[in-house]
């Protein structure tokens, strides 16, 4: 293990292996991204998001018989208790998109009697639930916000038409659906990204699969992470325009800002998902008859490489983030709606991995995650500090 | 650092110094365990549960002036939104309380605009709310879904006395009140426990404080972690009297099985806050007019730490867990809360940690929690897997 000595303190675990795993590999240097074997870049578009689901659960590609299967409980399952819509409509609608779907993932739990049993079968059979679930709390919650009744799930579309169905009340042509799709796809897994690693650590105290999850949708929330897809859209709505790109780039430099969708914490090389994304981005800004957000996006990734190379002698390239914020835009999808979208896709990694946690650990870990600190704090002296009664303590005596 | 080269992988980070933290200091040698420099032993039963959040949180005790004013915010931020309420009261009533918990935590998010605003400021807000509104929260569903009304928190009784009194409807008494603010305050802080680690791990993302505390109660209400308190419960309800305690250990040795309460992940002594916790119990048992729960414990601790000695040549050490539980239930509270009340208390520790690894840290990390993992998964051959449509895939070719 190359990384045994490596540096741990204060530096947020980076570049630690701390567990192995069956689900995927992130192949930083090369740029690949393998699901189960298989590279995700040849998933996405070929395979349903269904198909990519099955391959997280059960560790193979599903044949026909078996994925019908799979597909018609997803359906059965889309449905959401009628107490959490009535949750839903009680909530603020200034409520943080994804502050909700933690809040609804929360309360599925209360409401399934699986989360009382610890056992793999319950945790499988939740795991369907989740995927089928978060997708419409999502679109549920875009719905009540707008002061609409949400659209409920399709008994018959795929899982990417039913989510976009379920948005906007009509069912998306094949091309959305397929481009829509591949996004879920791409997004669906990614290691020990911050989210998994929030979903596993509490999974790893032996709470319930919903517990686990609802701790990852926290961390997905956060913007230095699924966050950030909806800060790259801010960026380009910002920037206006491709004229603008020069300027902008310039003056992020000069201040030490960070361009949002460059650069990240493992691929030393273009995020493999990106090349993917960036096609169908143009492809959907060309069917609205605009492609700006397309361009701009292109131009900043040209002029962005090529001023970070000047100014720090380093490349950085860009990241899953950067061509979906537009493909979602151009989609119809609301900005802040970019990062629980993430969520509908992500949590088929999530509980794959919470699986793997619980119940068939490549090496299974006898301990849940615990570690240790150093304290630096103060000690009055050489040893602790004397404890002094409320009536004796004086004003300044702090 | 001595850990640096620790073997780390699927060990959950067991004894891996991860970060610097100014809050706690666990000392499992010499059994110590220290807030922000005091020993909890010289707090607890001295210091109200309210002195040590605000040592907790504001880094020194209070004086009088200081107290007061944080006593009136906290007593003022008890009250929790009337669709909170409703929601509680639209859940099942066999709902898990953490997971009832966790869901109105994250709930709590929804409902306060702060939750939008990423500051210390906004923070600290957050942080006295959840102290204040989590024992609100947990009272409130105990009252429900045994079908009565929440009891509205009392606009006077400290901290411990307005809990119980939530619980129960009545006001306790001082020496109630006294053990169980001081059961309080050793349960409010212990450096990196999985579910603090939870909340600084979701917080790394900048996530804000409610999705992160959010974490931590799902990581609490895991069995190994937070969940332990009722496993001991259950267990000394299971064994039922002193004279059964010898057949119950030797069968549990004999089988492979565990002592509940016995064993610590830090400690190598006697865990500190079991010292305080013990002769607490034995006192509430006097009071109810039966120790047997107490006795039974202690006889307990003797013949298991003996046996255990006898058996593997090495010592066993009473846990946290060991006397709060007989002391809970002593108590009156229900056994299936003794993990909500720890959530009560450790709340001040999460809102702390999330505030250092947010704005205050010793050394601030500038990076979130990403480990890395080693795939060990297929690869079907020396190179990935290659991809073969629905179409053509075989029945057998799996």
């Amino acid at each position: 293990m190359a990384n045994e000595c490596l540096p741990v303190l204060n530096t947020g675990l980076r570049g630690f292996t701390v567990a192995t795993t069956k689900i995927s590999d992130v192949n930083g240097a090369e740029g690949k991204l393998i699901y189960r074997g298989y590279p995700a870049k040849d998933l996405a578009g070929t395979a349903d998001f269904e198909e990519v689901v099955y391959l997280l659960l059960y560790e193979k590609l599903p044949v026909k018989e078996e994925l019908s299967a799979f597909k018609a409980l997803l359906v059965k399952e889309r449905k959401i208790p009628d107490e959490i819509i009535q949750t839903l409509k009680a909530t603020p609608v200034d409520a943080l998109p994804m502050d909700v779907l933690q809040s609804a993932i929360s309360m599925l739990g209360n409401h399934d009697a699986d989360s009382k049993e610890y056992s793999r079968e319950a945790a499988q059979r939740i795991s369907i639930r989740l995927v089928a679930k978060t997708a419409t709390i999502v679109a549920a919650w875009e719905r009540i916000r707008n002061g609409k009744e949400p659209v409920p799930p399709s008994g018959s579309l795929g899982h990417a038409a039913n989510f976009l169905y379920m948005i906007s009340g009509k069912t998306p042509d094949d091309e959305l659906t397929s481009f829509f799709d591949a996004a879920l796809t791409l997004h669906a897994e990614h290691s020990f990204n911050a989210s998994t690693f929030s979903a596993r650590q509490v999974a790893s105290t032996r709470a319930h699969m919903y517990s686990a999850v609802t701790a990852a949708v926290g961390s997905l929330s956060g913007a230095l992470h699924g966050g950030a897809n909806t800060r790259v859209m801010q960026m380009l709505l910002e920037i206006g325009s491709v004229e603008a790109v020069e300027d902008y780039v310039k003056n992020i430099l000069e201040t030490g800002g960070k361009i949002m969708g460059l650069g990240h914490a493992v691929y030393q090389v273009d995020d493999p998902r990106a090349n993917i994304l960036a096609p169908m981005s143009k492809k959907m800004g060309e069917r609205t008859g605009d492609t700006k957000y397309y361009d701009l996006s292109k131009a900043l990734e040209e002029k962005g490489k090529k001023s970070f190379k000047e100014k720090t002698g380093k490349d950085i390239f860009v990241n899953v983030d950067f061509y979906s914020a537009s493909l979602y835009y151009y989609m119809g999808i609301p900005v802040d709606l970019f990062t629980p979208v993430f969520a509908v896709s992500r949590v088929a990694g999530w509980v794959a991995h919470v699986l793997e946690e619980q119940f068939a650990g490549a090496a299974p870990k006898p301990v849940l995650y615990r570690p240790e600190s150093k304290y630096v704090g103060d000690y009055c002296g050489p040893d602790e500090c004397r404890f002094v009664p409320l009536e004796e303590r004086a004003g300044d005596d702090v």
